[in-house]
């Protein structure tokens, strides 16, 4: 495609939290689509340094203001139930073997992130809506696995207006972190902007979930993260 | 049932504009579980009439504050696109024939209000969402239809924990405006304390599409509408 087509390509809104698999995802749309990016605060602890990470990478992809949103979601805090969001329950060390449903799972939080995603594609007339989940790798969240993005398709079809053509995609669904951090890098994402940890704001604890499988990801992809981390886990630097 | 077994009824969320169907709706959930009411502000013009409604009504059932949860949705003024939050779009007078899906329609807002009550239904432990939507009575939202509720259901299967056993209740779906004024009156539904025009908050306006699909259904049911009215239209009159 020609850049002088490059107005022409449809429009994509982006789900950009700021982490590393929101920046590859937008790396991936950003190859077929003029991007929109949306960012929803629910009130988790690491928010201000996340919305930090989602204006770096929408500045480094030249997404115009007028195609950023923020939305704040308080209520999922209020509605409490998970460690991300409720301070009364602690977020705890790693354990990437658990088969169990982590406490930092917000319940059914990504409905609401993809609905907000499809009142604006449908107000702006976007045609897709991407999403950078991942089944296999992820915590066991039940909102990360394919089936309910299908299924969340169709309630998008039935709900919307007939003329409006808007579709999930979930490039990274199927993926490993490593595999992810390598198309990152094959897709010249900008990881050093991206921001993972649940837990600190100024360096990366090392030792929370999603420290934890980012970390491995790198190490399985035999990159270096570009981002510094407080500690590093010990089965890491054992490896 | 006896009144000791009153504890015992599973729990039930009932989302409460304020409106006549909402309020049925609740009346009906009274039947056979014990009560939350949920109340969305989406930033539309009658919200605080809307609000003190859905107060009067849960008083009316002796719902705990605790099981009382309102939540602001500001984004949907935000996205903007349509009538009910966006100034610059004037609230259209009634066109009950029309076949057209009204400027008053907020994009997905239903998806919207479920996600919500999913997850606060999800943290309580209820066991039913009941909803007043109403497919063919009202003016043509997609959201509002059967097959989209159907869709959500398997969406909250999909995407929730594994133990959880929720559902969308839809008991109005197929009803006329004027079977909903009777079930109302049977089941000593507080009509009076209802609030449903989208334009005024001191009388209702008589006016809106609102206004006219309620009216028209207390005439049709032979049933007087116990709240005031500006004006009532003309074909209402003539009648």
């Amino acid at each position: 495609m020609k850049p002088s087509n490059k107005e022409s390509r449809p429009l994509a809104i982006v789900l950009v939290s700021g982490g590393m698999d929101s920046c590859v995802t937008a790396a991936i749309a950003h190859q077929a689509h003029r991007l929109a990016f949306l960012h929803v605060n629910y009130g988790q602890r690491t928010e201000a340094r996340e919305r930090k990470a989602f204006h770096d990478i929408a500045d480094h992809y030249r997404v115009p203001q007028s195609l950023r949103l923020e939305v704040s979601l308080k209520h999922l805090a209020q509605i409490g139930g998970s460690a991300l969001t409720d301070e009364a329950i602690p977020v705890p060390k790693a354990n990437l073997d658990s088969k169990e449903i982590p406490v930092s799972y917000v319940p059914f939080r990504n409905a609401h992130l993809l609905s907000i995603a499809v009142s604006w594609g449908e107000v702006l007339g976007a045609r897709k809506i991407f999403i950078g989940a991942v089944e296999e790798d992820a915590s066991g969240y039940p909102d990360c696995r394919e089936v309910f993005y299908q299924a969340f398709n169709r309630v998008i079809e039935l709900g919307t207006r007939p003329e409006t053509d808007l579709h999930i995609e979930t490039p990274l669904i199927h993926m490993k972190k490593w595999e992810i951090v390598r198309e990152g890098v094959r897709l010249n994402a900008p990881l050093h902007l991206t921001w993972s940890c649940y837990q600190r704001e100024d360096v990366a604890c090392g030792e929370c979930d999603s420290c934890a499988f980012r970390l491995r990801g790198f190490q399985q992809a035999g990159i270096e993260d570009p981002i510094p981390y407080l500690r590093r886990p010990d089965y890491l630097k054992q490896a």
